[in-house]
């Protein structure tokens, strides 16, 4: 089967050219001074992409691997935790916990919403006795996202240690983990950095590391070991095992042209694109998945999915008859979800994903304004432009 | 600081550059049905490589993790479990089983040496109560591999599972899965396969299944756990997390190449160029660290570094002064190893790093017949062009 | 500055992954017998690409070198040669035909008209001295087409040969060389094959060998040089200069794309693409450069530039604001062309130039009905799925 | 059949993993801003590698190309020239010269020599009617170089026009086109530059410019014009016809590449290579082809095969045997050169060429002092990096 024309999905995005060809270029040894050098330049570069001096572990799996190895990593049996959970992901984190022993308290509110930064506070206040605050920025299945911002910040003021799933965030939404005063932060190379998928990007406070070194449950000598990481690589020049060199200079190439870019450039536009993708969702009739537009991602746009149609039947129609790639909700709900990360949060590409979508509505019986919300999305870039 | 010009390790091996224009080839959406099409063809694929009917697993980590999710997923605390160690990758398995519980006994052997198929054979009869038998096929860090054509049908005969480290042997020496009655086998791309590096190829039998399921202790919901994919991906047509997308199409395209040219073909490539190389090594005058040739793996030679020396010293001399890459031993012994895997196991590519290992010597005050040397490793390719 | 997001211009478009890994393989001496295997293999599916048995040329450099280097060898002074004229290449061989001596007459429409077979016929029966016929089946700068399907067996009728810069025709719209009795045809493969520029693809009748071998005037040991080719390659197995081996190895895979598709499907699919385009802008009131919809090209469509603006303008608004680039009319009028060819006549593809000149349009102060416009396009997408 | 594993040819050459993927990367249409911007900058980057002000145009196709067209471009009927004759390609010259017309007079010297200045002086000085002087710089199918530095001036001092072919050695010998006073040069990119072929890299003083804008038979309309690049594209941004978007990537890449390392470092380099390459032929009992090592090009190393045997059978033994690709000396003689070009001009590159050659030569019965010939050559390199 021929690849799609577009990738429009939640990530893995479409990689530049850039980027593909750094994935592409040769495949060395992995002690080989070059590729040592190639190594340490790709976690200073994410240091600079998180916006922090935190020490920077370059995980050789994809992202949920660095979600599970710090969640391990920080709960000790026993340890009351409070998780958020405002979608899927923050549910799957909350099991995690429970798993490895966790004494879970949860703040949840529906897969449309998003956690209520006062509620955090009021919580953290009533049970002082909390250790570990776990949150999703980005909530990618239902196109959410948790303010950061103001949840970091609670924390720390409540002595509480913070991991922040920021995925899908970094690169395309506001994201600092030092002066949002976040300990221990997970970010995927495959959505707004536009990288290859097979790595976690993290960043670890040095209060994050006295509770992982102190915990005796935390992963030693495993696959899932943060503590490999830092004891052996950064104490002691040597891999806990082979990294995915491949991958790195993926990475790296991505990282570059993101700092290149400049970051606040690339977030003004993801910012675009998603705005350019709402407008038009809503001029064509459909609904945004999100209860609100306050709490809407920049990385992809969650469209609920009309009454009598199932989104898999939806998505299988764009990408047989139109050439496009969208995403489900992953167990949100029946949404589709446009994505606009890295190089498709460009141009005219969100345009592309909207009009895929009305058009195949329509094949499917659907009465959609095709034409009005594809001037709408147009008229919202437009504006970007003179602006 | 540039790319070397020869890349002679022990792996990540140099990649072909099909191989490579795989890795850059455009990085699509995980459930693109073109995506689920090449990742089934690519399990496919591992599976005639292997020369198995038995399921394909691929763990989307460097056989690291596969070699560790196999060992969590198959040891329950207290199962009586014979692990043979001739080397570095043994020993390791060794501490791992511990750690996860095993009642652990070892057939040990120096690191220049391979542990007899007979001892095995004799250890199993006088303890019927053994439920796993652990082995690694080729042992990396010393060039030497223990004979898993014998070692696994023992095992079988006394109804003890196996769990076989093929990580740098697939695809360059003589494997044989189900014929060799072998229950999980784990491969590694980026060694006579030339493929990148990132990926766990594993086979795993019914009764391997039976065991793993019945375990209590066998990883859950976690990236250390086989049962996910197979629950999930197989059972169910879902991922357990994002796989890597890049990596696939290189480890298809590598397994394209290999099924190409033919396994018996690319046995006997490796056969002759680790023969080349060994003959030049003797003739100049080192000494092969293996203690016998009967016992020299295909994929790499190893080569004692002369007393007063260090190979550290010895390969950045290489790497700096000759452009190539060679690596050390890992911790095995003071020793230094010609890579001929995948790509270079062609032409005179063993003859360049074994040059370039000499005349380094020669320049750090040892007395070697390099050019003897030289002419003996082509000497011994013009026979096998001969014949 | 960037690359631009969209290419949808009228060749160089933009290539497909495959095609561009193929230029970025290895680069090898050009006597390599891997490379000699592999140009021979490349004139071989030239000749299927244009469903010839005739003797296929690939002269290394861009189509216009293939053009000038047929008319040159063909062209004896003194000589009565017709050459058909709707547009800027049209227009051009004429100069090129005069200026090598040739007595050149002329059948010309305006550039938005096609030729008339008829005339053509007429024209040859009153001139019974014509000795050879010159005519572009697609005339790229205006998006219209000369039907060749007829020219051809006309003029073989009268004993004329003929000469067709088929340069943007071939691989995206129906073409035939030897049923339709065409003698020199000149491709490239830039436009529907989506290759790379920097090569002629010819074939050569017998007829028009030997009209050549028999001309004094034809270039000899010359860049320019038809017979070079033939003798020293094809006779000799010697290239006259150097290859293009990146474009060579470019060129086999744009064809292999080609012929793994389908000649038919291919076609259907510009086609599709061209009828959807078409739609759009006339939906959105705007008016279509070719004077009916009968003789439009479907590699490109020409769009007429609303009075008061220049192409140029519109042209550079479109890429600066919407990332898309579209070409200009090369001399042919105040107009811009939306290409779809090769990879970009897939999907919605056509409804991005489609937007994108819409919108900027309305920037620039037209009226468009852009909604209408769009919605045209796709229900005419829909409507070729739906066949 | 498999690509080689080496190609040591005198050029196409092996190009860098960068430059591949410069030749990979997306195909623009050729008015795109960010390629026209390219190809200034390309434009740039040639001139301060052939070391001139002078404008610089690059001609779109191989180097032959470029020739013919200074060539045509300068000679007008009647008009004396010198033309210096000491292999292959000057001999080509001549035969140009003549048919275009010129009143051809040659100073020439067997193929394994180089022209003396002297001689050049003298003759000029005797012929103060001498218009024009052509030279090859590197006479590449004998390995040998006229000296350019001395030539330059001379002809300057007379009033003499100079055509330097310097295809094969600009990037790995030391060329000056301002300081040597040379008035029109034509590089190859494929050669030391380690880029593609297809492109033709020149250099035009203003006083050949003042000769060829005054001469009626300078091509004008013709793909061989050097005066429409000036006029239509210098002179008014428009390519006379599309310039060949993935060599330009790939020759600004190359560039880059030898702009970065430095011209000196980069000529260092490539004569290294060419001495070790030279001492290990001659030390294995071989015979150099140029006369004297004072005249030895440093791109190639052109070995006199020995009586009896035939270049080619040599090279088919080499390439099929041991995977090396060489080339012969296209009409200067019974030779086989190792090239030493770009990136095979690098470590122990050459070396293997050189055993590749004498391994092969000992198979086809011809006694050859192999080990110490590799021992020499590796001794001249050891000696290299100590300096």
């Amino acid at each position: 089967m021929r690849d799609p024309d577009f990738t429009l999905a939640a990530g893995p995005t479409a990689a530049s050219a850039r980027t593909l060809a750094a994935l592409g270029s040769p495949i060395t040894y992995h002690y080989d001074p070059a590729f040592l050098e190639a190594f340490r330049r790709t976690e200073a570069k994410v240091g600079r992409v998180f916006r922090t001096d935190n020490e920077i572990i370059l995980m050789q799996g994809e992202a949920v691997l660095g979600l599970e190895a710090a969640a391990r990593s920080l709960v000790r049996p026993g340890m009351p935790v409070l998780n958020l959970v405002s979608g899927v992901f923050g549910k799957g984190m909350g099991y995690w916990l429970k798993g490895f022993g966790a004494d879970l308290h949860e703040l949840e509110v529906p897969y449309d919403e998003a956690v209520d930064p006062q509620a955090v506070d009021q919580y953290l206040t009533e049970h002082p006795e909390t250790e570990l605050l776990t949150v999703v920025h980005s909530e990618t299945p239902s196109g959410t996202f948790n303010d950061c911002s103001l949840i970091g910040p609670i924390a720390r003021r409540h002595g509480v240690l913070t991991l922040v799933d920021c995925v899908s965030s970094v690169g395309g939404m506001a994201f600092d983990a030092d002066s949002w005063q976040l300990d221990v932060c997970i970010a995927g190379p495959q959505k707004c950095l536009g990288g290859p998928p097979g790595m976690s990007l993290m960043s670890v406070s040095e209060q994050a590391w006295k509770a992982i070194e102190s915990n005796p449950a935390a992963p030693r000598a495993s696959f899932l070991s943060l503590l490999d990481w830092r004891e052996q690589w950064h104490g002691n020049d040597h891999f806990p095992y082979t990294p995915s060199v491949s991958d790195i200079h993926g990475v790296e190439a991505a990282c570059d042209q993101l700092l290149e870019e400049g970051l606040e450039a690339a977030i003004a536009r993801h910012e675009n694109a998603a705005a350019a993708c709402r407008a038009g969702v809503v001029e064509m009739g459909l609904r945004l998945w999100p209860k609100s537009e306050d709490i809407t991602a920049a990385c992809v746009t969650a469209v609920a999915v009309p009454d009598g149609l199932d989104h898999e039947a939806v998505r299988s129609h764009v990408r047989e008859h139109y050439g496009v790639m969208l995403s489900g909700g992953q167990g949100a709900g029946n949404l589709v979800r446009i994505g606009h990360m890295g190089p498709t949060a460009n141009g005219v590409n969100p345009v592309v994903g909207l009009m895929a979508l009305g058009r195949s509505l329509a094949d499917l019986g659907v009465t959609v304004r095709l034409g009005p919300g594809v001037e709408a999305a147009l008229a919202r870039l437009a504006d970007s432009r003179q602006a």
